[in-house]
């Protein structure tokens, strides 16, 4: 698709899937980079699918298919635009060049790598990001950065085997409790992670970042009934307090626990292996590999040299000046193309493999794309709305237009 | 087979599975009441079995099946041992009862409600409980002592649903996180149980206790090997200090956790449910309902008003006094049918339902049988060695004749 428009278009190794990298130049000397990834989630439960998840179809004017939202037709919505620019001027206003991943759905393993080894070849003057779309109001937003991640499974092995609580469980090392006091060891009760230096890097949000949350719609009710919600934590009720905290706060969260007997009833029984995952989410300009040392250091400090940490992956946070002047063009564009201004979100909570681009490669990024609410990406019936999908080309075709000026 | 032997046996129903009960009058007036089950654990996993479960196979001098030694042949053994009395005699030397019932494997829940239901049926002088056996020595044991249990499932739910871990995750109630403070508040680093009011009825050891636990042989070596354990807790080397601690000192173990993603790899997930199993074994006098009472009471004192108890059940420890006159009877006649002293436990660290035949009845309960400790019960392969066998029902014949008098 990308060498029938012109472009030289070359699969590049890497040591987990290829990148997919593009170029045509074009009118001025600026160059826009374009992000995508090739790869999806796994289509399973099949059974709550109603249509095949690799059989597009179309009805009511959206399409299902696994992958159509996230991310291929964001891709190709972009083609579309490239296209109506060349079928009128016969040339692009400035230079375009694509990279496409295939591990974004499994952490970007080795794009990082990938791009400080193509510095050159990726060099452009602004980029445009996999993702974007409008929210539940039907208004476009422009998503600025994403939080870092550490992600690590804690695990304990006290025996080698299972034994009797009863018997030798009263005077042998328990690893179920020997995990449980090392993850309460991390964070206390009142969310405060407890791990020194953890908070040493962290950036503070600015005034200008408060003001552009202010701006936000508030979401406390939202939250409360999606997702059967009594309360928030630390007693925040809602408002501007919620959605700064939401975003700019480092987390520790564990994602799962598992150790000993888990079915119906009692078993009296003492596990000898226990294990926990847990994600830190981090914020500017925490790093997850001085992370996973604090975090060792810590538990080894704590008496829990009995507990392995397996690191699962990570990559810092990275965040675009939302007053940069790209984002102003990309934002200003969405008008014309959505009917309504687009709105500047300075942070979200989710990551994304966002930091070479923006600290590698010292470029603003911009979202745009065909998101909605009811999108399902990751899950089954994963659909587009069709007249997202025009609009985001239009869009597309705005910014690369304004961006050659 | 009790009828044949000139037993009355009468089924008896209970809420659960009903219990056998059996009677034979005998020539002076003590009474002996021998308990046993005829339930016995799942044979799962089956493709461990060298021959089926439930077809008996004799092998080397060994017959292997599920419940042959937990707890068929005990009773069995009995029977013979009651045929070569009358065989001899033509008459018991004392009133014999048995109490044979279903769910010994499943916590015994309705033993204790029937044992008060029939006291004048079951009004005995004194016990032989369901097992019992020989040590790694081949020396034969008496366990004069069971410690009680309480088993609760501790459940937390923060949420209607699974939450992505970097958005509503960083601000929504986290059910694992939840539950792990909660389990920390119940047990520090150092095993001391920190429930309030938790200590207050343990009745520590007699300086008896420890000069019998003193003879026993130490276990240290055997625990490391076969558990594959580094250490025993609270700094404990072994010797007394080890023997004691194993069955004197009430624990709180978690016997098994549960919550959120514990698949291979990252899932960044923020878990709405986590649950844990939580065995407290006690010892005299602490009772389970009011270790029950206390844990709620501390956890709502903590401010874990969410944390759910499902109580899974418990009974009372119960002791045997180690110079009751017929532990002296049961000690003395097993050297005749062993070849060796039997030595004296006044307490193991596992639990049984021998409180209401101890305090309800009021009678010593010993303990006598053919275990070993490759007798795998509970596991595949479950065995008996014909050698013990015989000389189990031996020494109940023994006991019978000396008791009687």
């Amino acid at each position: 698709m990308l060498e029938k428009r012109g472009f030289t278009a070359e699969v590049m190794a890497t040591d987990g899937a290829p990148v997919v990298f593009a170029e045509r130049k074009g009118k001025s000397d600026k160059t826009l980079l374009i992000y995508n990834h090739y790869d999806v989630q796994p289509p399973e439960p099949l059974d709550l699918w109603l249509s095949p998840p690799f059989e597009p179809e179309i009805r009511d004017g959206k399409m299902y298919g696994r992958g159509v939202s996230d991310d291929k037709s964001h891709l190709t919505a972009r083609l579309f635009a490239i296209d109506s620019i060349l079928e009128q001027d016969g040339e692009l206003p400035c230079n375009i060049k694509f990279i496409i991943e295939g591990e974004e759905e499994t952490a970007s393993e080795h794009l990082h790598e990938f791009i400080k080894q193509n510095m050159d070849k990726l060099k452009a003057d602004a980029c445009i990001w996999e993702f974007g779309g409008v929210d539940h109001r039907e208004v476009p937003m422009q998503y600025l950065g994403l939080r870092g991640i550490c992600y690590v499974e804690l695990s304990v092995e006290s025996l080698g085997t299972d034994v009797h609580s009863g018997l030798g469980g009263s005077i042998l090392p328990n690893a179920a409790w020997r995990l449980t006091w090392a993850l309460a060891s991390l964070k206390g009760v009142d969310e405060r992670i407890l791990i020194p230096g953890f908070y040493d890097d962290v950036i503070q949000p600015t005034a200008r970042d408060r003001e552009l949350m202010d701006k936000l719609p508030d979401f406390e009710d939202e939250y409360k009934s999606r997702y059967g919600a009594k309360s928030f934590i630390k007693g925040i009720t809602g408002g501007i307090d919620l959605k700064m905290e939401e975003v700019f706060t480092p987390t520790c969260t564990i994602c799962g626990i598992t150790s000993g007997y888990q079915g119906v009833g009692q078993k009296t029984v003492q596990p000898a292996r226990a294990s926990a995952k847990v994600d830190f989410r981090l914020v500017p300009n925490q790093k997850p590999t001085d992370i996973l040392k604090k975090l060792r250091a810590h538990l080894d400090a704590q008496g829990f040299e009995d507990v392995e940490i397996q690191y699962h992956g990570g990559e810092p946070a990275a965040r675009t000046d939302p007053d940069d002047p790209f984002i102003k063009i990309v934002v200003d564009a969405a008008t014309d193309a959505f009917g309504v201004p687009m709105e500047i979100v300075p942070m979200i909570g989710g990551s994304g493999p966002n930091y070479p681009f923006v600290h590698d490669l010292g470029l603003p990024v911009a979202t745009m794309g065909h998101g909605y609410p009811d999108t399902k990406a990751h899950a089954p019936n994963e659909n587009i709305r069709l007249d997202l999908y025009l609009k985001h080309a239009k869009h597309m075709a705005r910014v690369i237009t304004e961006f050659a000026k």
